[in-house]
């Protein structure tokens, strides 16, 4: 009956409202990261909760229902999908499948009615995006890209110290997000599945927290591609991706994703005051938040909290009060436009200018603090 | 969709059993401990659920009933403990009541046939530790001390370094558990709630944590305890005790522990050909595992998981499969016997000889890696 | 009269030669780094002794010989340089002066039969650093690179975990290198003395060491320079440069260097088993060096030496054994080529294609591990 | 030529005075901490030069002379020792002998008129210690203890913090000086040449440290000494201390030294608002110190400067300016006494009480930071 080194949670997250009222979600799609952190999340969520879960794997869409206190009527395959239009506790559906799968999704859960958070990357391609963005718009269903580095105290703190001053003039960044793929046979390395390589699945991290931290959008990238010859694994993906990315103020930020290497993810911030860093950087937890001067590096001591459940805890603040999110589907867009724009790059072998932006945060929508303003 | 620097934990948590034949339980008391920290678990638990809720304040336990998914009428008051009696889906209490009060609701669950998971310490003192065990044994119904850390990955990895001799030879152990109680009128520092000061309920992790990791049992104890004169916080309890132990090995254990001083703790490790340093030691989250050698300082990388789950999971194993807990209620038991010499030796200005103890895990029970060997 | 954490320099260090015998410099230029790094590093050197000053600071020349043992006759103005041909015991002398300079002294060096030891970057231009390799061969006196990073036990540590494969194959490598340069009157941000910005002085660091630890030349560069509008530091020279190389290996590189931010010197390398970082990567003292595998994050404990020290030293070993240095002017030259393709990319906005080399350590000379051998 | 990450040297270290004017030393015994650290201190020291060595190998005495720029002459064997009388260039002695060697030396160096720095401890038992002190004064001599760790930034930095209320009211320390001895042979472990184990060597860096940090004397102590049975190393000397000790403002301190275990030299500081650590505490090089308070970490970056210089050349400051050292034989002889009490506990088994010292900093002279004010 101790208190703990790191800031308590419960400042933060006070008794989940009662479980009959929180915002119901279907999951479509049950690997690894539905399994060890989103039913997880689901469970210890403030607002959300699993309702139903949708998977070819019958009998794993039973015991996944079973484990979590549903029923064997939760259990969905995917020809069953417009089945749930009729349940009303299923407000949302949670889309956990490959890339270029999460189009036909969005699609089909706007068209009954029901609100969608996407994986990242928002779809396997930037044509994908855009129809996901306009269904939703049409059928006035809420669209979310599932950041969670968008979310999370760490990375909320780290964009306060930049936008406040404390690092001085941000001059510099850079940030790495590799890791290693060994099985040739996942779906991440087929292009049909992913759309692409190292650059849609973990370089998307890089790119979507420099923007979020500095709030602006680049002007102009410059990128190359590599992948290691006769390597089975890179016939139909890339493995590495490098690019520099210059913005509006003057920042220049440098990036590396890549499957080939010991898995690191990192980010760096270079300011005429100080230097910000991020190690791990996308972690699902440990995040390491460090600021160093000339005399002192001091490390940030935040709460460790699910992520996962920020972030839809998130989206269900959203839908019950009708607030767009703070990474809607045109958030992703977004990004989506920039990874083509880098493929671009990589293959023409020159840089690209980018469409100018003036506007801050120009793509997202209410910030994640509201969420408890509004329940003040 | 990535992974994460940090091991994963698919690897040592399977999808949990169905909700319905999870071990269930009721959970007395609705502090910050069980609001943050055990509702959350029990929620991602693989095999141990909550059941019900026992509390005064009988708003808050329906809030909390509703919250997790249960019905108003799986909330009680104390008057209505012995109803549980008739709730077939409760087959454990987990007290999380303040010291001194563990001893009537343990013999109260016993009494209704009920297995016991009793906060640490296992009572307000010796005499009610000895009488809970006698209880629970008389009853058929197991009694386990809630030893968090006899059940995490970062404690089992250094006690497994030092059984292994990865360290060398032990020589010599310090540890600190210290935090600043600011509240005077809280329980802690209430003698008649609490039993005692900052040794039962924060220096009892240095001590039990020591003897988990040599498996055995100290020999002679020195301590000194000390209260800031006039500080009204320490009228009823001390403040502060610093003690030294030695055992029949020969190591010599140093220990403070405090409610005076900025929260730390920390436990260090010296062997004759390295150093392993937890700190924090005994936080919730964020636990951290370095060994130094002359060449060289590693910090060991284990998973993030859930704390309370895995302790509480333990006990659900142990009910399922009638196996005596790891820390059973003897396993309190005798950190109340060690408690009350180092209080004997701060009162009488000496050293207190033990009784010696051959036996290595004396106190202790199954294993928790057996709770998946039986499961495989 | 204990021992350190840190490993000993004895076991590397055996006492110096006799002064009497040690190599004789002359140091040129008094400023910051000669007062706190270099004098100090001659009178704890093992083979290399101060003989003579030259600056045109006469009493602060002549302070600096007193302060050192030397007399007031070992102090000259540049005016006098030649006068140093008939003192025997200058056997070389160390250039610390502005970058455009070093070619004048290490021409007048050679031509009195002084071998040279100049300061980084070579020169203030490629044209320059061509001249000087050139006169040292013609006059047949030795020319070596300041490269103190090609000479520490952390660097070499590095190197030889790369070299040996304990990382993996290497795949990625960032670098960054940047400080904050506040006078605006300093030589440094003068193009006529130091004939280019942040590039020449702190880039050159990221671009040499990565050559180093991988014993290979890029084959292909591309960068972008940035200098704030209307900064008046950053008038005649670049303030940052941010670019990338790849190497025949398939290696991509991603460096920094700037005037304008807090300063940061690392390294990380990234291979297919572990990462490698080294940070702080480039300081006088207190670097750090760490290989992470996804189960451990280790630091290397090295010992702490004089880097100068060793550096100069090694010049020394190669002038009593007429060795080849392991940075001779070569090596300064090879920097120099792709620093100036470096600022052509800049300029022209696109990839530069490189000189295809296919000899390991193509430009450097024998080993520092030598200078050891030689004398056992 | 640039800056380093680490605060520079030159911002507290200006040129050296002129080498003649230096204060001169004779240094006794030429062993291993002689080598590698003091002849090092002396050739980079502001105000203290080497001017002879003593040692009973003559060749080791000359090829040291030789190597750091003295002649033949300058080499003396103990029988000489008188002659330095004459030496007006010798206007102290350092002595680097055995402890039980330390009084002897003292006495005839008094004799002939020469001041004395002496390693630590002071000597081999407490009644040298007194007689040290006592000749010195008798023949107007200074007489200063090296305690190293009295003159490094990190350790003003740590005194600072506490003095100056920075870890709010301090409350415990906990302090560990463990290294491995494996030479049965060497005089450490040689009663007649040591006067003692662990303590005297090792332990004592504990006990001094903590009464410097704190400025007030200790009013108990009790210890446990420990030897591992049948362990040829430690049959004359003690292996282990373990001891508490209790100051009059309430602060508790716990302390272990060993010669039985890997390195480990480590102190902390706990506070009513933060703990501070030094880790490594003692090493001659690379110490670093952390402040950690509920929010954050925070290490200080302090400059890496030659601890042996700076102890040394406050001695010389001393006697130029006719001061009383900060650590004079007082200071060393406070902690004989001490050591004193800690074995007297450890035999008789009981706490035992000290003499009471009401005065702040009771044993010490002017402190070092005059050094620089005297010369401004």
């Amino acid at each position: 009956m101790t208190h703990q080194n790191t800031p308590e949670r419960k400042d933060l997250q006070p008794l989940p409202k009662p479980k009959k009222e929180q915002v119901g979600y279907a999951v479509l799609g049950i690997g690894a990261l539905t399994i060890d952190e989103l039913l997880p999340a689901f469970a210890v969520g403030q607002r959300s909760k699993l309702a139903a879960v949708v998977s070819d794997d019958h009998e794993k869409a039973v015991a996944t229902a079973l484990a979590y206190g549903l029923t064997e009527a939760d259990a969905y395959d995917y020809d069953r999908f417009e089945e749930l239009q009729s349940r009303a506790d299923v407000h949302a559906v949670y889309i956990v499948l490959p890339n270029t799968l999460h189009r036909e999704y969005t699609e089909r859960a706007a068209k009954i009615g029901k609100h969608v958070l996407s994986e990242k990357p928002l779809a396997g391609n930037l044509e994908d995006a855009e129809a996901m963005v306009r269904v939703c718009a049409e059928h006035g269903v809420k669209l979310m890209t599932a950041y969670r580095c968008q979310y999370t105290p760490h990375h909320w703190r780290a964009r306060d110290l930049i936008q406040n001053g404390d690092l001085g003039r941000i001059k510099l960044i850079h940030s790495v997000n590799v890791q290693l793929e060994t099985d040739p046979d996942q779906w991440r390395l087929k292009d049909k599945l992913a759309g692409g390589g190292s650059l849609l699945d973990v370089g998307l991290y890089c790119l979507n927290t420099i923007r979020f931290l500095l709030a602006e959008e680049p002007s102009e990238v410059y990128a190359q591609t590599y992948s290691t010859p006769d390597d089975e694994r890179f016939k139909e993906v890339e493995e590495t991706v490098a690019w520099q990315m210059t913005f509006p103020s003057g920042v220049i930020a440098q990036c590396i994703c890549s499957y080939g290497a010991s898995h690191t993810r990192s980010l760096d911030v270079f300011g005429t005051d100080a230097r910000m860093t991020l190690d791990p950087a996308f972690d699902y937890t440990d995040l390491r938040l460090n600021v160093q001067t000339p005399e002192t590096v001091t490390e940030h001591l935040l709460p460790e909290m699910d992520q996962f459940a920020l972030e839809i805890d998130h989206f269900s603040a959203c839908i019950e009060e009708d607030r767009q999110p703070f990474t809607p589907g045109e958030e992703g867009l977004q990004d989506q436009k920039l990874m083509a724009a880098i493929y671009q790059s990589a293959r023409e072998g020159r840089p690209i200018k980018l469409e100018k932006m003036e506007k801050k945060d120009a793509f997202r929508g209410s910030p994640p603090n509201q969420d408890f303003a509004e329940r003040a």
